[in-house]
């Protein structure tokens, strides 16, 4: 699959494991967590690797930092490409280091986890976290290349396979209810999930590449509220799980505003609670949680922006949001 | 006058001192030093002002932590223009803080000094230092406005105006010689000079935005050896003073390699110590500066490449310059 931008465009391989090391130039620098170089030490011998913690609390800037300095310590030269193999926190980190080591360079994107592969390999958004808030720091830098192999799914932990879930539900919630059944299955075919997820990211962003026509912000449903969770649990809630339960507070806001069908919320929340994903979270204090959100990049002015669900299956970026509206979905949680 | 670039264009609007701060939004962030900060405190108060210490050593990694998490707190949103009020320094710094903000918001350039106004202001290339070299981090960011006060140099110390003119002196150097009577009069016409200046920095940038033709590059002449002999004085010398002992090393490295006629290197040297700018730099270990340059940017593989004079007001890039022919120039220095 070949995904559009307005620099170029890049290919999504799908391919084996072993076929992904035998692709990548032995002379390749990696950066990758320390799970995958427990699971992969047989491939990843002998060749320049940077192993950093798993977890999203090493999406900071002295990661970034980090990376930097070590390629600039390896002399990696503009001409080569930087290997993010990992999930979603080492994607993202990578991507900001390649859009700036020697005023950017070429990165190839790896995908293990469910959450890479359906959502932060593909689209070129790449960014660590501050202490202010999720993803403030960024560019948009696509791969040059995504080499797709589900069979990493097979090593990814349970856990980090229900975490992954959330952002599949999304497709289904906000733009894809034919996939519903699919996900429903109690013995899922991920290749065949994880191929049509991508489809679908690829014709939002390739539509609205920069975020500038709403359209691409519409894969934000369940974000603005469920990345303040996220900070609010510092971290100790998956990004998968807070979105779950953002996802379920953003329906019920959208009912609360007459732009969601009544009873959205209710179904969105059994299909997640099947999945065995939480969709509520009762320790957080809601003035905090908007006070993380007024950092939120699509706030403008003192109104907040939602990509709310118009129907169970399509979902459209709303502006003008006031505060009120949203401390009662959140205080009601 | 306007600036062309890939993704659109900028205006560089000539003006006072007082119609810049007219003309900045009163809420607009601005980053700046600590000089000038005392300069202009009149015009500064009551603005949202992050000051920083004046000096290369500021253009690091954690001051560039420091903007974006000083932005982060302020809530800067998405919509704000990011205001460089100083020279090359903040405005390098502002502009790669810019470019990964929110993934990239607007920043105007205002340039206080000689070197800002004629090179890093223009050009979209933005970025900080590395320990391991100059630089190394950065983006291709073109600023959204330029306002050129040349008004602010009567603040600017001599010895900063005396650091521009190396830059000054390049663009005679490599393209324009007609530059020089302007350059050796006693009462220099700086307004005159830099509008000069810009412009032809602005006809290289508009050619070879992206630095792939080898144009841009030409700017580079003495900035491979300058650069290393900049960082190896760990930033005591200033980078012009750095860039004119570069600029006379690499004359005499393009004699030695038959590119640049004889007597060339003299000719510049004595131009640049009559401007009061070092043209020699004894204490040096020429193996320390080779491996500097062996991170430079424009490094590929174990050859490196060098802007070089084919005469004195035309330059050209050379690859394949080998380790022994650099090494026999800084020994000989």
């Amino acid at each position: 699959m070949v995904v559009k931008h307005s620099r170029g465009s890049y290919e999504i391989s799908t391919m084996s494991v072993e076929e992904v090391f035998q692709k990548l130039d032995p002379e390749a620098p990696i950066i990758t967590d320390n799970n995958l170089e427990a699971y992969y030490a047989k491939f990843l011998n002998g060749r320049k690797v940077l192993v950093l913690q798993a977890g999203e609390g090493t999406k900071n800037f002295a990661n970034y930092q980090k990376c930097l300095e070590w390629l600039a310590t390896q002399k990696v030269q503009r001409s080569q490409s930087i290997v993010a193999l990992g999930g979603g926190v080492v994607g993202d980190l990578v991507g900001i280091v390649a859009a700036t080591y020697l005023r950017g360079v070429k990165h190839i994107q790896v995908p293990t986890s469910l959450l890479a592969m359906v959502d932060s390999s593909v689209g070129g958004k790449v960014g660590i976290d501050l202490p202010q808030g999720k993803n403030l720091v960024g560019a948009f830098w696509p791969p040059s290349e995504v080499l797709l192999a589900t069979e990493f799914l097979k090593t990814l932990p349970h856990e980090q396979v229900i975490n992954g879930m959330a952002e599949v539900w999304k497709y289904a919630f906000i733009v894809a209810p034919e996939l519903t059944p699919l996900l429903e299955e109690s013995d899922r075919d991920y290749a065949k999930i994880v191929n049509l997820c991508i489809d679908l990211k690829r014709q939002t962003v390739e539509a609205d590449e920069f975020e500038t026509t709403g359209q691409r912000a519409t894969l934000n449903f369940g974000h603005t509220i469920g990345h303040a969770i996220e900070q609010a649990s510092d971290y100790q809630l998956l990004h998968g799980q807070a979105i779950s339960i953002g996802m379920v507070l953003e329906a019920r806001l959208g009912e609360n505003l007459g732009i969601t069908p009544t009873g959205t919320a209710t179904k969105i929340q059994s299909y997640l609670q099947r999945t065995g994903l939480p969709t509520t979270q009762k320790a957080t204090n809601p003035e905090q949680l908007l006070d993380f959100m007024r950092s939120d990049k699509k706030v403008s002015g003192s109104e907040l922006a939602f990509a709310l669900l118009t129907d169970l299956g399509a979902c459209k970026l709303f502006r003008g949001i006031s505060e009120k509206n949203v401390l009662e979905v959140l205080s009601a949680n």
